[in-house]
């Protein structure tokens, strides 16, 4: 049986503490969803500007599967649907689905809306009959469901009947609050069911008990359709229900359908795809994509794993795109090398099960040991197969760098660091040239990135255009380290029309961002063929 | 009706990727669990010398609930417990109680163990026996219970049985794998109960598919009367069932007691305190004691959580000791602010609800906005209490300083940093004298460090005791900083007597260690009243 995923990382999922969408980021995430097999991806809320914007060149993007969504919410007490500014805007769009949210909740209703349960019931009925007569496709979204359906059941249920008899093809139940157990969830989709026996019924749960898989679960083993939820599970507060986890669980466990099994295979990488795109720390452990989810530690279970990989392993981590062998490792399996290398550097036709094949794997898994990760830099990827390859060629030498910091921008916030760099050049003729610069930056990385691209302009100007668009770094698991941790950097270079991605890893964040910088360089004149 | 928490931390927990805990990490988990109520802590496995080293001192830790556990297997087939080095060991350390684990699972028996599904009990008889002659009391882990029900379940109860006959006082029903759906569980565990209806159960669980806390508590609705877990999730693969989780839904969504409400309101406190001790990052989004777990961002939720907490939240934040207005804080609340000046600062006599207590809240949450955080920092808490008072003083002024940063150490692996510093400190006459010191490092803050104090020698001989016993750092949410992540530095410090800790956060990584240095100076001469 077929269970629609209806994915809401960019619209609910946004609301997380320190997540902020940018358009780029947007079209990413709607793409690797996409080829991910989701059914419905909900791309914004019709009351911000901003998401409509996107939401307009959203529909030239050639998705394949997927049906884009809008959100909005039912119009004000007293007024009529059709003069609603955010719900004409959301008939207006380029979604063919409108998710309209409405309360299902007494309380709720005349605690917040402060409004009568016969008008909330009129606002549902006006909202979604205005939406259908313009010809979109409407998901009721009924907030606070269950905590409505504990207080007054038969109002909750006349506010499903509401949406449902004015055209709503689906009805999400929604535990806004997240304080609900499976039980319960299980319970009320039962008894919903039966009550309204014609109707589709989707789950929409947040984590606020840990729980929100196992809610949505429970809610489709109890006859719901679809389920609504975010990529890692981001979200406000404790998160959306993960879908990087119930897909799997639903799809593996339970025999249902959600995705093709090659679009499960992705599962992994496109999970790390889209929490790198929004620059939060992919949890390791998150179950069935992390880089721990199939690492064991204990020797006992290492031994008995070899033996019969059953015996400590729920499921075998390939059909999600994972693997039980590399420790941290988005890449993972011979045909995710062989995609990548497709992709990468189809000029250098790399077969599959080739002695270069094998050297790559070998060369980017000793890469991942000391902390690489490449899965949003693939500009050091392309340098590290070459590297594997013997074909790797250095655009310049370091001879020496210093960098001075001057004193801490808590005291003086005009505070600037200097960098002084020599490299020696290869020329044509064998030989090479010294090239000498100086630069100011703000901190060390700044001034030190000047200072490179200073140095090699007379040599290769074309390094002029290029700058640095984003700089991260990352803390990698320091519990083992007593007096350094290692650092990941992570940096967006642009020339003004492409976007290329390098990193480097070290105990010294300066050395770890030097890394990512002379990447940088080498890929971009790689790329113009000057090197 | 009580449920016994179980903690298996400082065992199950050491198997996550990156655990390592020291013996000072193991007497403040095993104290701070204490405190929390927990009824049982696992501290080691009696097959590791370092763990039955610990608990020949754990003994003496003066605990006033908790009752300490030791981890063994039953003998290996064909021998005798009573000459089992592991079981020997087990049976006479100062641990009460035995953990033992078993296999409950047939087709683990024959495949892993190699031996007879009959041997297996006579192993199970045996081992439990030997220990129950010892004086120990004895808790049977049934390993992969839940896979060998499916397989066999009559095989999987007998192994049940023989625990039970041979003395066992808990049956651990244990998803080894982590890979059942909390339905499975509640029908196990009540078959079960039906077939052994004298026994008691105990649910130990695994997150792989991210549902051990909902599969535990539907153990316990099912019967069991002990749950096993780690604080915040810790431990293989994808972790353990979280403590933090099922705790308060037992106890404030189903009416169970686990420990006291004035203990669940020091569950946030003591989850931060733990996880800081082994230098994970805490997950701030998680249940209940995240940062965020009740921090609201859509403005919609706001307001409603300001006109009724009921409309956003599904518990009030203060039950388990956090709150819904401060960002990121470990210290939320009046009550534990007090107690909070109460440890740290007595001498100072602050009065609850005083000009001076809502000073230093004031302060305190403005620090921690910037992403300061005091949990693990009580240095630099202190400090920031004299400073809401007006009463803080520098020891010194920072002039100026340089630090800098020689080639590369991925180039150059004896490569040094170098820092000069220079001061003015207060004499006792109301002027200054200025020092200026310089000195080298592995990186810029160790070399910023050995400067800092030789400057300061001369006008303070009491620091050439101190130095830096731990650095660490952490990268703060950075999705939203497009340049430069924020980074906040702990570092711990020791004159071989003491260990005081202190903090810094700033988007330059030396200047957050700046911070954290000048820190622990200052603490260290207002402690020997020097300054």
């Amino acid at each position: 049986m077929k269970i629609e995923i209806y994915d809401t990382t960019l619209r609910d999922g946004s609301q997380g503490a320190g997540i902020d969408f940018t358009d780029d980021n947007r079209r990413e995430v709607v793409v690797a969803l996409d080829a991910l097999g989701i059914s419905y991806i909900e791309v914004g809320n019709a009351a911000v500007a901003s998401d409509l914007r996107f939401l307009s060149e959203a529909g030239s993007l050639g998705l394949k599967s997927a049906t884009l969504s809008v959100f909005c919410a039912t119009r004000k007490p007293n007024s009529l649907a059709s003069d609603d500014n955010v719900l004409r805007a959301a008939a207006s769009c380029a979604a063919p689905v409108a998710a309209i949210v409405g309360k299902a909740s007494r309380y709720q209703v005349e605690e917040v809306l402060h409004t009568t349960p016969e008008e909330n019931l009129e606002m549902i009925r006006d909202s979604v009959s205005y939406l259908r007569g313009a010809g979109k496709r409407v998901f009721f979204d009924a907030e606070h469901f269950f905590d409505g359906y504990g207080d007054d059941p038969v109002y909750a249920v006349s506010v499903l009947r509401a949406a449902f008899e004015a055209g709503a093809e689906r009805l999400v139940l929604c535990d806004t609050n997240g304080g609900m157990l499976p039980d319960v969830i299980g319970v009320v989709v039962t008894s919903v069911r039966q009550k309204l026996p014609n109707a589709a019924l989707g789950i929409h749960c947040h984590d606020d008990m840990g729980m929100a898989a196992a809610c949505s679960v429970e809610a489709v083993i109890s006859g719901a359709v679809q389920v609504q939820g975010t990529v890692a599970g981001i979200g406000e507060r404790c998160g959306n229900c993960n879908l990087d986890t119930v897909i799997p669980v639903l799809q593996l466990k339970l025999g249902y359908q959600c995705v093709t099994p090659d679009q499960l295979r992705s599962l992994t990488r496109t999970a790390r795809q889209v929490v790198e795109a929004v620059n939060l720390s992919f949890d390791e452990h998150e179950p069935f994509v992390g880089g721990y989810a199939f690492t064991h530690k204990a020797g006992m279970h290492i031994d008995a794993v070899r033996k019969r990989p059953r015996t400590f392993e729920h499921i075998s981590p390939e059909l999600v795109g994972n693997s039980s062998d590399t420790l941290i490792s988005g890449i993972a399996g011979k045909s995710a090398y062989a995609a990548m290398l497709e992709k990468l550097a189809p000029e250098l036709r790399i077969k599959a099960d080739s002695d270069e094949f094998a050297a790559i794997i070998a060369k980017v898994r000793e890469y991942e040991s000391r902390g690489f990760q490449f899965e949003n830099a693939e500009a050091s990827l392309l340098l590290v197969v070459r590297e594997a390859l013997g074909i790797r060629r250095d655009p310049f030498r370091l001879l020496t760098f210093r960098v001075i910091i001057g004193e801490p921008i808590s005291v003086n916030p005009s505070s600037l660091s200097a960098a002084w760099i020599k490299l020696a050049i290869p020329n044509g003729d064998g030989g090479s040239r010294e090239e000498f610069a100086a630069a100011e930056g703000l901190g060390p990385v700044n001034a030190l990135d000047v200072a490179l691209r200073r140095a090699l302009s007379p040599v290769y100007p074309q390094l002029e255009n290029v700058r640095l668009s984003d700089y991260r770094v990352r803390v990698l698991d320091s519990a083992s380290a007593k007096t350094a941790s290692s650092v990941r950097v992570l940096i967006e270079s642009t020339d003004g029309q492409h976007v290329w991605r390098t990193t480097g890893v070290s105990v010294d964040i300066v050395d770890a961002s030097w890394q990512a910088l002379r990447d940088s360089v080498e890929y971009y004149l790689l790329r113009l063929s000057a090197i």
